[in-house]
């Protein structure tokens, strides 16, 4: 609320246009109007037809099962990411349109239609034990409405699988890369291409990989320019950053 | 050079148009060509005003000064970061439009102007520590195309400060927040806009600090959406990328 | 014992009031008096209603159990942390006061009442998935005497749930603040507040959170002043702390 | 500006006893009294007597002369902390109450006289060498209003010499540990008292101290209760804390 | 394709012996042919007797098993890494001449006959509980066609029996040296002999060790000349780097 | 074999005493013989009742009982640590005198009377979850003919316990100090007494103590004098330590 | 003084053979004696002719020279470590024996005579680089009154230096092993002696040596029995621990 | 000596071919010779041309000249490396042949001439700023009798130089990597060729890059195969290893 729609407000009051009560009201929240930017983006969020997200790591089945139902008698899409065997099997029944990804442990419902972009986001992955972070990432960028390519097994081994997938690389908007142990696929496309790059570490790596931590390393040190990180094995946020820019 | 063209070629070859020579020649650069990417993308920047970029440390003043005179030579916009006052001492003479940043330890030389985005990139600051890359960001931004808007110490601890410059930021297409210490600004700024953020760990602080490491961990680990990371004060990588972002 | 008190025994035994076996004795326990300020620490903690704590990890249920026993025999309050599902069973009928948080992993019993303070100490956390930590710190904080009010899911993604509990955080003598990821809460609450923070990292998140030293680490290096830190999950100390200072 | 005060300025606008051009700007700022807690905390503080204080590390002789000068010109007493010999040179004569602690390298301006508490604050040091950790805190300490008593050289390879201190360090209200090394003194003292004690791990050490990392996690390691710590060599911030306490 | 066969390729097409289409094929994959060195390779490993190699962690037991079939079906050797018991399990009636080595969770099958080097592959491990990471590098070296001589149980806490065992190790052609704890085998007999050393660190140890970290960064610190490094427990990768060394 | 030995032998050999045979084998086992060391500090230990040590993590129970058969036969007093239980199931009929230390998880086996010293080590323990390595230690020390004294539950977070037992620990020739979380025992002893001191870390802790690490840098830091420290949980090791200084 | 001595002086007071005061005073004092171990065995050191030790890192020039003076004054053999060539040049003229090791940065001053031990501490070193470290156990171990015999230059790379000088290193009571990079020698030696080794590692390395933390994981981790260790580059801490076994 | 050798003495002694003191001494040396490969070693190196090294690091200038002049003497090759502009001023005119190389601070002293290899090393660098490893590497692979092709700024930031120069990388024996950043190099050359490869990471980089630390991890952790690891920086180490491959 503006100065002027303030102004507005209490000329209606004063006209009688408005009781007191609801001129309290209106102004009570005010501040909270004006922190409430978060609670505005939720509502512009619902509107673009963003979901929620559960993130269900260290969350009980209960919490997520309460939290669905709440969300579809909302009639909002539903995105719950770190999902197990287990918590799918109890909630499964709660929608006909929930679909689990076993191997990204991605549960997603739509319960209404999602508006896809025309440009889409590239994700490119090193190699087939990266997966379970690709399908995180792709679920993720689908429910917010991207149009998504998948490439994978294109690591730096056998570069030359790379370049035979470069062109479909080079037509996206944004390009999310998945790799672990070195993580150099990063810094290659990086090299090779002029999108924004969100790279993934992942913890596929055993020893000196410190479970990811490695690869992090090693992607925040990339020589190649237009490289930002998020956190390892994090592709729904790297998705969920991807599409932030595919909707520019 | 697509299926299409190399059709062509032969067909000219055949019919004398071109010599075996000339078709040999290009046809042996056809795996360049093919692999030629970067430089067809240098090509490219080069067209969209995108200056080359030297990384000054641990490069000698000479070969900077190189550098520079090939570059201008070539009509090519200069950036160069992480340059010492002493080396801004040698170089200064080498053009009339050659300026020094020295808070940011930028040099940049425009030979040829630089078109500007109608919007904006934002960077915001948690405080005046925070500024030599502020500044290397600023300069870089500029360089290549962008607008900015630079909002600064509205740091956590008094974060009235940064409800006050909101608007600005959201009005942005893109956010880079650069903090230290515990780099809780870049947290309260995702949980706040809906732009992408790219956030610039930086070196300030101490002790548990951890020259910078602390602020990127805690910054890996924002549970804000919509945030990815840089290398610590590296606020070259996270403008370029921002660059690219506002680009779109 | 003080110099005056000791001229008193000996004039007492030289008199004839005590016997030389009795004068030995308290002589003999003099040092140990002396030391033995932590002794009397307990003895002055028994009298003001602050319970034994027995920290359960790394104990069989056996030793757990004895000590249960023992404590229940000398009428002490028991607080005893860290206490599985499995060791509670076996130690479940030791009193009917005998009451177990499972999701604190905390078992009290209070075979006495407790004296609660006016004023309380406010345990504000940043997630669902933080909650075990804050009722390890809630119900110390009750046996030891202090009325509690406990403010969940305020972290800093949406930053105006806090503000709208802020009064109620405002309003206490000390602050515990529970948080994983970045831990960014404490230094948000640390800007608004003036009261002292005990900040608790807890080993939420994944990847580079790693198991808390990045939240830990964040804590240490808040820029906000009035914030100390206690060991990642341990909401035991943060609520001993805070009743130390909520006592005063 | 609560919800009856709101209520009460429609109606004093209605009545026309203030006009729509105040009452919308009262109303316009209700967002930023809402928010501007620090802002009004701030006041609160320089009522009582609270100085602002200034962090010099990584600020220009400059930047910082300018702050000092607006603080006086505000009638404010100041607080410099990392303030370097060169630094204090400059800014020297700025005010005739200007004094400056080499060896904890803080400038303290009293503009105006502080009130003192009754209960003091003690500072436990294990040698010499944290002596300079111990003034930062101790200045910081005195300028924010509190009595101190400072005991130093009482580390526990000689645990003798702490005993003999020990009741002045039992009649504080609140206690800062100032150790390196090994940082037992923090536990030793928490096995010994019943105040809050906080602890500043030092660099002091070598080789395997780790620049006081080692110290830092020995003391959240503490198996005493009632020890909170704060970052390396940050005397000023358990000073700022224990000040907090130490007012309660 | 070399500078001549393009020449030679475009005479044919020229004189009719080769159709536009076919030339245009051929050329279009070009740059694939220049780029596609690693497939390339993979011809020349596979005329070598090269076999594929399959690491297994992280894949399920299908994927593995479909990649194997594929592999008999093209008459490949077949080398599948960290293969667990279970998955053996399944595959094990693949091939008649598929084998299990449990304690080095490898399996392999030769469905052609390997041609063995002369000189050999010297594996040196200094206890017995190493011997799984110098099974992985047997199996390995083996099936890469190296002749191999393995020497256990030779650690410097007894190093006369290093000594006993030391003119075969002198006869190889290059050393693997598989220790855990403090690593310093590598050191040692990179001061006796003149061959070239890869070491493997391995993660037997507890606590200090931190997995195999702290023998992986002192064998990167060893005094003697000659010792390169692999990754923790990565017996495939030393043995497939000693197949390169031997066939030379 | 010493110069002189070996003049003896040529001059027996030239003599006839000994075969060209004879004196060959000898002076081939010259190098051995020098170099043999080990094997006879070997038989020194066996002379003077040392026992072989079985290290059985990361053994498999076949080659635990197959080492331990083969010291019975030679009439070798077997010490095994890091004995679990099922381990122990399958070898505990081996000999009617075989114990086993559930707790510290040893087996001792002696065939042959051990010789104690008239001197005892103390082994000190801060807390009851460190006992494990306490009985670790205190079997090895018993069994390689130590007179042992424990004393535990002695942790600085209640000196007073420590003050106490002080006679019978001065009493000692060599202490070994054995306390997990921040380790500060080690410091307080070495203030308190003049014997050598070996320090064991234990991972008795969480969250920053990092599975011991933290105890392990602390009690390396100890600003006592008389402290050498060995890896973390090594019971085992300290004594064996111990015992070498207490036979001394 | 024990129960016995208290009951004879209560007897002796009784009887009039010591007055009230007398006794007060000696009773007052108990505490203290039974708390001041420490003060007593500062007189048992200089008793036995042990220094006081000054430890002068982070000390100034002023600090230590004064605390020099004092300690002639009271006649006691002086030793200062750390000791830079400007604080040297301070306080040379103190006493006619003061004498300076800069390689070792430690003066003494022999102010009485110090008796040497029969027995010697063997410092071992592996190379020239570890010379500061030993020189400062040299003179450490020498004003404590021991003897000792250095080897240098006999690094785990040309292994048979080591073997040349067994002898001499074996006849020792206790050895230290000095050596940086991977630290082997501790265990090489380990594995040929049956003396009690204090093992320091040295910063000597770069890189992965990290200023000597992978020295000091290496001598943690030894495969050899009878290694303790102290902190990186601790020579004084070393030849102390030496020193209370070679008085043994 | 072999047994055969022994044997001969043996008789050659009884016929008094040679006398009792030299069968003596020869036999006496026998440990030593049996011992004294690295001596040995050093000889066959000698004679092989192979130079003494000196490491300069940690040596004083004078110590460096008596090495280099004892090495001249003895008519030896010299390389040292790490060698200071100070250094080299003050040995500069030991020989005519003494040649300083500033960027790769290496010194040669070529006293006789060194027989090249037919074969060559690669050595392929990053960036510019990886020169003075390069340079390390090259001149100690020179003066090992190497011949050197040297690569550099073919980064994976702009991978088609990498192309260009993949020929004259193909034909050599052993590749040496070197790279800082990400040290992704190292990866892409291990997918496209089939020799070894040594990597070396460089401490180029700032921030996450931890002066090297996480380009070392990153080459550990390469998914390429035949690529194995020297310390940072280690460009001497990482020559002689290749020229211990190259001369097989």
């Amino acid at each position: 609320m503006n100065r002027e729609e303030i102004r507005q407000l209490l000329e209606n009051y004063k006209n009688g246009y408005i009781s007191i009560e609801s001129a309290t009201d209106q102004l009570s929240e005010l501040p909270f109007t004006d922190l409430g930017f978060a609670m505005i983006d939720n509502h512009r969020e619902l509107r673009t037809g963003y979901p929620e997200v559960i993130y269900c790591e260290g969350k009980t089945v209960e919490q997520v099962k309460s939290i669905m139902e709440a969300m579809i008698k909302k009639n909002t899409n539903v995105l719950a990411t770190r999902v197990s065997k287990e918590m799918y099997e109890v909630v499964k029944d709660l929608h006909p349109n929930l679909e689990y990804n076993q191997l990204g442990r991605v549960i997603t419902i739509k319960v209404k239609p999602v508006t896809m972009t025309e440009s889409y986001i590239a994700i490119v992955a090193a190699g087939t034990s990266d997966l379970p972070v690709v399908e995180e990432a792709r679920e993720t960028a689908l429910i917010l409405g991207n149009r998504v390519e998948v490439i994978t097994d294109v690591g730096v081994a056998g570069v030359h699988r790379l370049f035979a997938k470069l062109d479909i690389i080079r037509r996206s908007k944004v390009i999310i890369v998945v790799a672990g142990m070195e993580g150099a696929l990063a810094s290659i496309i990086g090299g090779l291409v002029s999108q924004p790059i969100i790279a993934v570490p992942t913890s596929v790596g055993y020893g000196a990989n410190l479970n990811g931590i490695s690869t992090l390393l090693s992607m925040l040190n990339s020589c190649a320019n237009g490289v930002s990180v998020v956190n390892i094995d994090n592709g729904f946020g790297a998705a969920y950053n991807a599409s932030l820019i595919n909707h520019l």
